[in-house]
């Protein structure tokens, strides 16, 4: 029996006509094939959001032989659910997530839609890569990323992840990438987030903005150093986040 | 100079009118001056979620000695950094979150608004802990879950959290709760997800359902297992999702 071709399954947060999620599918078509499902409009910030009371559609909007592009009204995890359920004829070998215009390392992958499409392919047991750029711009350059993008992507097909592990992957926006930093995520935080505006109408309202702190500035193995010094930032990213290391301290508690 | 009582900041992912978070107002108001600020409305399966493009507002919606209820119409994420940032004069002593009506173990810890408030308050640096029952109805009764809520409240206002972690505890339904287990995540997968239904103008829509199986039932220290056998589940829980038991064979990958 011929074997099939991998199934690359992909999304995003940036929704599907966003020049990241298009130069991916570029990238990555010559390696199986491509099923992607991406939100109708931009759902950045959406972390593992999911819809429970809304009535979800799907849009196929671009068709090819060898790829399909759907657009979603929900979020991105909402995407990928659906995507499986309900539009691929077999489990996808890799879930790929990306590209985002902007970065999500350090603490940002908690509230990420990238990531969120991958942490939920990985729930599923699918091997799944997150890929972001450190350019927030909708018109940003993702050339720089294609030659790691299909190098990682052609690993992960041939020697898939470990069980509950997937990769979140930063490139820095520089013309030339020095290589890949294998790190941990690095400790930060968000600051100075809300600001407070007057509505014509007389009342309060208030715009998320923030300002985010590298806590660990000196630290020489993180993904922040990574990205500052000009390498791809791999992260390995776990689904089990149980605190090992706490477990005896709450013990003692004797609760 | 006297020491100012200990301030507690409250939210939860079912809104600010919901049973759950008024029986923790009621169990948690001898400890401190406490500030709750929640979502207007229900925001289930919103994870970490922040709102980047909508302009937020607040609302106060009861105020006594020591108690100040807020209502916002963003994220569970959102309220606490509305909170934090624009409600509370000094930084709070404790986050808690909750009470969920439904549990948050296993992978659904990743979905919950619950435990994004609790992540959250995690990332800011404070002791963070999320309190769920397992049971989804607005009627639930949580009076099982008063006596514990108040120990662990006091020894984590006493003792601290180790950093980057917080707490995810999990009540079972029943009316005698056995004792407490400090467990692990368990594994477990989300399956036939989505529902199609036709719609009369003759298109289809679909409703998020599915089913959650315990892949590992035979495992008898996570937090399904003592949910299961009549224990609370104390699952300690980490912000840094660094899977370091990866890194060494990513690093073989050599790219």
């Amino acid at each position: 029996m011929k074997k099939k071709r991998p199934l690359i399954l992909i999304s995003n947060d940036d929704g599907f006509a966003a020049k990241g999620i298009n130069s991916l599918l570029e990238y990555v078509r010559g390696f199986g094939d491509i099923i992607a499902c991406a939100p109708e409009s931009a759902r950045s910030g959406f972390s593992c959001a999911f819809s429970s009371e809304k009535p979800l559609r799907l849009r196929l909007v671009r068709e090819e032989p060898g790829l399909q592009v759907w657009a979603c009204n929900g979020t991105p995890v909402d995407c990928l659910k659906i995507a499986i359920d309900q539009i691929c004829d077999r489990m996808p070998d890799i879930v790929i997530s990306g590209i985002n215009h902007g970065d999500n390392a350090s603490v940002n992958s908690h509230y990420s839609g990238t990531m969120g499409v991958a942490r939920e392919g990985c729930m599923k047991g699918i091997p799944s890569v997150a890929f972001s750029l450190c350019n927030y711009s909708p018109d940003a350059d993702f050339s720089n990323t294609a030659r790691l993008i299909k190098i990682i992507t052609g690993r992960v097909l041939e020697d898939g992840l470990p069980k509950n592990v997937c990769l979140n992957v930063n490139f820095p926006d520089t013309p030339e990438i020095k290589g890949t930093k294998v790190c941990r995520m690095c400790n930060g935080i968000w600051e100075k987030e809300l600001v407070k505006e007057r509505h014509p109408r007389g009342y309060d309202y208030y715009w998320m903005v923030g300002q985010f702190r590298d806590t660990e500035p000196e630290a020489t193995d993180t993904d922040e150093w990574a990205l500052a010094h000009g390498y791809a930032a791999i992260t390995p990213t776990t689904i089990d986040t149980t605190a090992y290391s706490a477990m005896q301290k709450i013990s003692d508690w004797d609760l």
